[in-house]
């Protein structure tokens, strides 16, 4: 099955951005928003987000620019410096679509760490 | 334990980048190198590299040009495009020092795809 590419606008992460919802707001820039994880999978768990309206990376690689996608990349270091995890180690991953089973059809990068994350690179439902 | 952030001209990533090991190449471009992983976690499991030397995300988002950072990013996109991912999604990780067990030190980028990949943003090791 083909996750719906079309960019929903009522999704949580936009509504976020639009300042509609709070979020525990972690940094911001022009073109990147980051807050903690409502559901933390780790003692640090951060989303960091793009403004712009992309629902994962097809998208995002096929159509934000390179400043866009040099924000995104440079604000998860932003973010792994601000909670002290470069000196621990971290993980930092996207789910796209449905395999993957992303929940919420606005890009999101998870950063998380301070714990053991295993050796896997991604550990299958089952 | 902070993990080494000198860069070792040695570590088996930078020896395929110069042509000195052999890799199953599944992109490449100016800035980033694309290949198999030679221990697959899932049926499709490809490494994207960028081919300046970066230890993980921590001196890639500091040190790296924008132009870099967003070639990297595009391969990704473009490797799962390759592997014909976008359709049934799929997962992109990177794993940075010790807590996250990254094993070789040059920063990696893992497109993994074609199972059902679970829920979890990174399954903890016990």
């Amino acid at each position: 099955m083909a996750y719906d590419m079309t960019y929903n606008p009522e999704n949580i992460f936009a509504k976020i951005i639009r300042g509609e919802i709070p979020c525990d707001k972690v940094y911001e820039d022009e073109h990147t928003l980051a807050f903690n994880d409502i559901n933390p999978q780790a003692p640090v768990h951060v989303l960091v987000v793009p403004k712009g309206s992309y629902v994962n990376m097809d998208d995002f690689h096929a159509q934000a620019s390179d400043i866009e996608i040099a924000a995104l990349i440079r604000a998860v270091g932003k973010v792994a410096a601000l909670k002290d995890l470069p000196e621990t180690g971290y993980r930092v991953l996207t789910n796209n679509g449905h395999d993957a089973n992303q929940e919420v059809p606005h890009l999101h990068i998870h950063v998380i760490g301070k714990r053991n994350l295993g050796r896997m690179v991604g550990k299958p439902a089952g």
